[in-house]
């Protein structure tokens, strides 16, 4: 644009066209490639992007004129602000996947935010899947999703084998989805305090059911300790071996180089239909979207296509928002970050823990939670004090820390679980958990350890009166 | 707050205080009644309400301490500025319609949301509407989920019927819950030109099949014309003696007064045991979230029990922040300015058919959709001019009218669809449709008129030839 | 960009690119010929723009590094983006009406601003005025501006003469400027009831003082009645006849159509060397800048290059949106609405005053003031309750209704104004001003006056006791 | 609030309404001290204080009623949200620190801006300052109020004195004033490169003139090197002596706390009667206001009553913002920081220097600018070649480094400044300044070293030739 010339110094001109058309190009390169940038957008980037991208809906067309049933109409000028004046949504009918005649700009949206997650997924270390897509519901609605489409290929299957995990929604998933879920047992291991699924006990069980009822195996590789992650590497053996559908969980592993090693190294030696991941736990963003991904393009097509209708963009903008602001570089920062500072909490937290003589549980292969135990109060048979201590940290604003009581039960949805909370009937102790995700400060991890301290101090005292 | 007294002088200050304590009386009510307020609120006082929510999740807590796997941290400040700083999404993982320990605020936008969409409800004409719960996904998937809680009781049952509707995603919810669908035909009317399905056929479906083996019937009541909405009266009444569930697809029908006293009288005199419809169409917020409804609470909960998982605030963010911006003046006088805006189409839309020898199909029982003939066309073979007519109007901008050629076929999910898109094998001819939703402008139906008359002008000219 | 192609439909993303091109053609058209558009411009249109300029600035360029004193950085994020990244204001120290190197979208801001408001002018009826400047201060500040810069012409002049109007910013602009006012007394019309200046007061003062002691005559042309606008048109006569300078007050008259012809027809037949209006009282503004109008553009420069250092942008964005957010047929209808309004209130008004025995002042030549005697109350003696009707009408929330108690005097940096606030010493009664300014809405009469029936009937039923 | 306590857990509510009243505390906290915060408020927290202070102007009162002719009607939202719903500026008429009835958020606002800034007077090291003022105009324009404000007292001197600083606006404030500037030219130091002002030319220039034609002494704290802040202590000392009023240009001089020392010893020991910053380049704000700061309330009071009129509040809320922001560790954090950049920074500028022959020149007193020599291109006559580092470097994306050529004469207002630039008719040599400002990163430091070695390389051995 030439038309302030006669006003403004050509060389200035010229340096102030030079920055904008590099920021034009950033963009272009972004549609084009649709990667994460390697380095970190600005907010005025993301805000150019987005007011490019609106432009293109035919609700922002300035003659446009809707005489439908759906013209993107928007009553409330906050509303339209806070969705960048976008509207439609992704997806249509058929296929949330496929891009809408009538909203260019969405439909982008739509596709950055799948290209952009799966070039997340590869930076993460699962460098061999093929295909996700990026769901606006919660990670047991994507699980359900995934089983609803398995049933597609074996409509007369009734079971879904599942290591136990107590974390309600899994569970859950399977219900939803009109399956019996048969629940395979965690066993304690010889070693030391972790809890895990065996491979015995699962071909027992798919012995039992005959592989014609089963319908899929659901692994989960995140999960509280003292519970580890399953051996999908040796599951997803099982399940090619017996052409069985293999259904990761993943919900907040995808954080975790270690368990995205195994994701990877499971689907090269054995069968992984689709692993499954929320969008807030791994990547910052507010509750709202799950990413589905596999390693065969054609299964994600097809979950595509089983969802029925469109969807809200709202957490697609999100997640494409932030991977933009994190740059792969901010990305793979955090992420390296995590792990040490799981490394630096796990050694604080083993130090005051032998001050009140108990100790960390020592669980190897959970690399995202850990456990310290509460094991005085257990024998002073102090259960309240052990609630207690939940939630006076309640109510020093720390969240987060579980604390678990020996042995209660819970019944749900018809099925008691013995031990409810820790995966187990009857486990040695009591215990607190907490965890390292990403995005935690190490600001955080010293406030909790001197709050716990003083909690701690104060129930010891009185649970030893 | 007295500090500033020494400036300020008593009476002003007093005066201000109290049109800031009129504010959060306004608040308090709405906190106290969540009901839709009598009179539109301005956006100060929207900000307000999400100022006060979001200092009440546990994320925005001054000292905040976070150690768990979801913390509702958000890396990106664009992202939390969209979200007023809200960032756990609703519900529990053991129940969408949950409060969350973490997140009082995001909590109360639930409640909100569920309660001013029952009030929604109520003031459409649905009075005796019991509960309801709104679900962040579309209204196919929300129709699926209706018919995943129905499979709970009727575990054996296979079978879907189904009145055809040419709109993929209704018959797209059946499949994805897992079920066959039973396709009831439609006949066209004796009297005029609609399309509608007939209780014989219905009764003859459900003798076929046998009561057991059917989950429910689904019937729909907004569509495009000539179809009209189904008889759900006397389908309620079927139901309700023959003790099947029913389920209505009510999709953009909750803005018509007519279908919503009919959904009502349907309720009293039968059995609806839930109906579905989506925000985006009814209430002008982007695409994103349904409203289940029923007249039976314990229904409303089980589907809330069933969703396995947290979802996106987003959409019901939008939703309460429309409502308020709305009020319960705005709201009622939208949709009275929708009816006149109707019959004022209509009768243009008549005069500007007859120019062209064509006429507005005969269906007064829809009184959304409307359709022009295009027997001209039909006549002189040119079924290309009037695909072209489709473009035209699209390429000016014109977005929403459809155009259907006569007798095109179409296979989905390996089920050929004759006729596709009129909902018949063969109707009579092809047509042109539009629709009057909330929200449209009169000048929006004065500019469509004018280019349709400039593309007509084009095409009767050419096809004329 | 082409770069999406393979998945969104090559049609469809024409339409969108095309609807693209037409934002970026609105945009290029205004930096092109700096106009008001002729229409509204969308709020998205408007970010659109803003996007594209605060790309154009240094502190925004991909690698930036300023190793100046003023290098454009903003700490606070919220502050960032409520002036979309822009920060270097506006001007140079030489003239505020410069480019910056540093700042080439600021400068075009400064432009549009600049060349937008003297659109507006245009569009006013001053179709004369050559040349304006927006400066960010009050129009006192502006006024003292114009007159350090007639200084530069006239060093040893020591006086200005300025017909008397109660608003005391007008008479700190002379004080601040460091000369002494020669105040012009009013005088009551023989016909009616306004007050006015005379001619033949002004010349007398000026013969008495002598043209070189004076350094410019202050005429004023919007003002509460019953005062009306100084008879510019022969005042500038006289000035051109003289060699005086002429500063014209037109503070909120620019919205006033007969005032701005007359302004028009004052620079035509005689000499007015400048007039200034705030641009919060005639575009809904938030207050922060005066709009300097001239009819040569040499005084504007020399003004421009008076002002020592660099300004806010802040009060030219929002003229620059809020003028693109009217184009010019909003501006012009909201200027008709206000002239219908006028003569609505007017009328109303009368008819209230009637009822109390009061009379609405003949003022026929004062346009946007109006006032409503309250002689009842001045017979009674009760001149409390006239200070009491102005408190009671403030606490039911009426704000800019000014009670005028009769005959009470106010001294002023030494000098004593009898009967402040009335413009005269003893005019005959008391009375109560409203204005119709740009922006009132009819409910807001309607409601004052229900209101001011309220009040008169409790204060007159009570003073009548 | 206790509605919601049926469906929310009263335990959890409990906690949330104690983390909302923590915020409300604070801002209470604020409201009454009107101290900068000691740690940064968070951006919600600010959001809920301009919320809070927005429901208390009268343009926002629920049931607002306005009838005169500045009622803080805005017309366009995207304005409305920009500026809080604020509208109505600062100041009265009468007072710009005055409260004004109408608008009671502002007026607070207003007080906020004043008094934080005059914590962060005394924060940054003026302990003694009494009172100061924040104006919404360049820091040229408020050296010319303080001027117009001195004439009050003094209206008959004719002369202001003032020691040479090559920075236009500092001089046009002195003619904008309407005063004679008596120019005190620099002598280089004997000991090093520094270039100051002597007190003999002062002494001699206050005898030559005669105290009573003087206005004021105007001194500068910072500049760029090689000149170096005025030794304003013994300025002060012969100011007070001769009872001459002594006006401080500390445009960027607060952020640094040897300067800070400097202005406070001064006004202990001596006369110093105001002193002036910007706000932009002290608190990374956006271009728009000016601190006017003194050691007499009665000084700013005066000051205060001088503007004519109201004026925009947009700088001050970005003051405010800013500083609650920062918090005082924030504030106190910057300046340190800042410190050690300017050591380290010098450091590596010598080192490249040397290596090019040439040297950074020995300025000890001046602690915010420093120059390193270009004497070899001095020497090769090239002086074409060091204008061209300037537009290198610039189009490099290095803006700040300013580069001045030997001995170039420049004529401004009728008066000729040899070797303008470099506040000396003939310095010893070329040289290229640099600033440390507050918020300067270390990686803009290498980044421009890296640069500038680049083009010196390509310079110099061209140069060379």
């Amino acid at each position: 644009m030439n038309q302030h010339s006669s006003v403004i110094l050509s060389s200035t001109l010229l340096l102030a066209e030079e920055a904008k058309a590099s920021r034009e190009n950033l963009m272009k390169q972004l549609l084009r490639q649709k990667q994460i940038p390697m380095h970190s957008w600005d907010d005025l980037q993301i805000r150019y992007l987005f007011t490019y991208l609106s432009a293109l809906d035919s609700n922002n067309f300035p003659n446009h004129t809707g005489v439908g049933e759906r013209e993107g109409r928007v009553f409330s000028q906050i509303v339209k602000e806070r969705h960048f004046y976008l509207s439609h949504g992704i997806g249509r009918s058929g296929d949330i996947k496929s891009s809408q005649p009538k909203a260019t700009g969405s439909s982008i949206v739509s596709q950055l935010a799948n290209a952009m997650a799966l070039h997340a997924i590869h930076l993460s270390g699962i460098r061999n899947a093929k295909e996700c897509v990026v769901v606006p519901c919660s990670t047991g609605m994507a699980l359900t999703l995934c089983m609803l489409n398995f049933r597609r290929q074996k409509p007369a299957a009734s079971h879904v084998l599942w290591s136990r995990i107590d974390q309600k929604s899994c569970f859950k998933s399977i219900l939803a989805a009109g399956y019996t879920p048969q629940i395979l047992q965690l066993k304690i291991d010889d070693n030391n305090d972790q809890l895990k699924m065996t491979l015995e006990d699962l071909e027992v069980a798919i012995e039992n059911l005959g592989v014609p009822n089963i319908l899929c195996v659901m692994t989960t590789t995140s999960c509280f300790a003292p519970r580890i992650p399953d051996d999908i590497i040796n599951v997803a053996k099982i399940c090619k071996r017996l052409n069985v559908f293999h259904l990761v969980n993943n919900a907040y592993g995808l954080q975790c180089d270690k368990i995205c090693n195994i994701v990877e190294e499971a689907s090269r030696v054995g069968r992984v239909d689709a692993f499954v991941q929320s969008t807030d736990k791994n990547f910052m963003v507010p509750v709202g979207a799950t990413i589905i991904g596999s390693f065969e393009r054609s299964i994600i097509d097809s979950i595509a296509q089983l969802y029925p209708g469109r969807a809200s963009a709202s957490p697609l903008i999100d997640l494409v928002i932030t991977l933009l602001s994190m740059g792969q570089d901010g990305y793979l920062e955090l992420r390296k970050k995590r792990k040490t500072l799981f490394d630096d909490f796990k050694q604080k937290l083993s130090i005051l823990a032998a001050k009140y003589d108990e100790k960390v549980l020592s669980t190897p292969k959970n690399t995202i939670s850990m456990a310290m135990t509460l094991s005085k109060l257990d024998s002073a048979l102090k259960s309240a004090e052990i609630t207690k201590l939940g939630s006076m940290l309640f109510t020093r604003q720390c969240s987060g820390a579980r604390v678990v009581v020996k042995g209660q039960g819970k019944l749900i949805e018809g099925i008691i679980f013995e031990g409810w909370m820790s995966h187990y009937p009857n486990y040695t102790c009591s215990y607190l958990n907490v965890a390292v995700a990403i995005g935690l400060e190490s600001r955080e991890i010293d406030r909790f350890l001197k709050i716990l301290e003083d909690c701690l101090c104060k129930i010891y005292s009185r649970s030893s009166e």
